[in-house]
């Protein structure tokens, strides 16, 4: 592509609206769910072996009907982007909400935030027991590394195994579950225990690690299903950093701007617990004004996939503007 | 081979000595040891990704310096027995282990078995708090699968997805996690679920997939590193499948003759919590008929790999005659 082209391509405007991104969003939504339904039986996919019915339903119960299913999202459009479409991200997105899932349903556990609701309705342990909450996590994080690891997912050996390497990197111990840990302690939980970061690197640490990783994760995902150049693989990790960045921010602002039917669980709760945020360290302004260069930061990065950057360009816009 | 040669190799001791036995477990449990030594550390191996050192502490905490490394060792020697040795096994087997730890780590919260010590020193939510135990473990299994998928372990890239595929499987809902739940539920936690199984047909299921698993899937990960054919895979698994049923009905026996100082955890527990179990199904008499065929039938399984089963064969005498 000659310079004047790219110039004139970086004119262009590269969003879609509103409605047609939600249409997307849905679409990927109901495609993960079919997923998942079909992932999570009694019998095992092409197997004999069977699953007890009980733990199956409480894996169900945490895994389906619910969830904007963010990451399968970023796993099919990033994908998309790069020219691969089909059942192999819908699985790959499946496999990574399995992940978020697991995580949401060991978070709620009494042992750790002690919530009794997720998404309007009771907790897997409050539905059944702590137990089935621990084994049900645990079933579900497993599952997806079966899930990424099978060939129907995609042909190649290769880029399967670079699926779980993603994969056991972004929830592992230098990604979510370190996250977890550290956002544990942020709350005083191990005093002997200090990170010696200052509390904005701390606030963002945890954030990169608790939920950024896996954000990061899945976009990485559809770079490796999409076999992106490592130039290009640079430029979505660039992406998927600040986004993770800009809905946490979004998440600390609606923490206390939003009203709680509408987000969907307590509101003022971070501050109550004592927990430093970006509005607490910032203050509403200057959280909106680090989101702001955040999303620009963000959408510099996707310039070079000119008009397929579209829909994970206007996922920015809409993360700006949402309110729940 | 002939027929006759055949026969005068099966005529042969293929036994080894208690002692050699000794020692060989005692080698494969310091490269174990080593090889997680070298894995639970801050920093990712080959990587600048850092882990939080808490976190760390913890998976270290319940991982190293304990247990008889029994899954490496049936990685390890089954490989051998194949003609395969190396690192590859090590790192395998260090992978089992992990996830060995981390299911003991969870078994062990309040929300499960709540026990407080484990091999002599307090339990990891002990030692630290319950959110520790559920990290460490859900970290411990994860990094598992990192190991598995990582070029060090094996070059083959088929081979190291058979890894993951085998050990998702057994540690997952149709195996380990599933097994620990019917467990529960055998203890009468979930009174409206039944597996419709009698008595002796539960508790075969249950140590089938709760222990049984993972131990089948040690020996069928060192036929995968050993590029066994479908022939020896499935006397392979027949051995194992026997093994883990003989290691089963030896721990019953003992939990009701064995002294706890020796056993090393409390005597008599399940029949406390008024488990069925091979004694209390069978009887002290029975349960031991059934140890002696079962063992035979291991020891049959083995016979088409000639001189190369000895260590296999002798593992099933030792867990016969073993007093904890």
């Amino acid at each position: 592509m000659g310079k004047a082209q790219f110039q004139a391509m970086r004119q262009q405007s590269h969003g879609i609206s509103d409605g047609v991104l939600a249409r997307r969003i849905q679409n990927v939504a109901a495609r993960t769910e079919a997923m998942l339904e079909s992932l999570l039986t009694e019998r095992a996919e092409g197997s004999e072996i069977m699953r007890p019915a009980l733990l199956v339903e409480a894996m169900r119960y945490a895994a389906l009907g619910g969830g904007k299913r963010f990451r399968p999202f970023l796993v099919v459009e990033t994908a998309r982007m790069l020219g691969v479409t089909g059942v192999g991200p819908v699985r790959v997105g499946a496999a990574v909400e399995m992940v978020h899932a697991y995580s949401l349903v060991h978070d709620d556990l009494p042992a750790m935030d002690d919530d009794d609701t997720r998404r309007g309705k009771p907790t897997v342990h409050k539905a059944y027991d702590d137990a089935m909450g621990v084994l049900a996590g645990d079933a579900l994080l497993t599952l997806a590394f079966a899930v990424l690891a099978d060939k129907r997912t995609v042909r190649s050996a290769e880029t399967r195994l670079q699926l779980v390497r993603l994969l056991a990197e972004g929830a592992g111990i230098g990604g979510m579950v370190g996250g977890q840990l550290l956002d544990l302690a942020a709350e005083g939980r191990y005093p002997a225990f200090s990170t010696g970061l200052l509390p904005e690197d701390s606030v963002i640490r945890i954030q990169s690690m608790k939920t950024g990783a896996l954000i990061a994760t899945a976009c990485a995902m559809g770079t490796a299903l999409g076999h992106a150049t490592a130039r290009q693989k640079l430029a979505v990790d660039h992406y998927a950093q600040r986004l993770g960045l800009a809905f946490q921010i979004k998440d600390d602002l609606l923490d206390v701007e939003g009203d709680a039917a509408a987000v969907g669980k307590a509101t003022g709760k971070d501050a109550a617990a004592g927990k430093a945020t970006f509005v607490s360290l910032r203050g509403v302004e200057g959280a909106r004004d680090l989101l702001a260069g955040v999303t620009q930061e963000a959408a510099a990065a996707l310039q070079p996939f000119g008009r397929r950057r579209e829909t994970l360009q206007t996922l920015l816009a809409f993360n700006m503007n949402r309110t729940s």
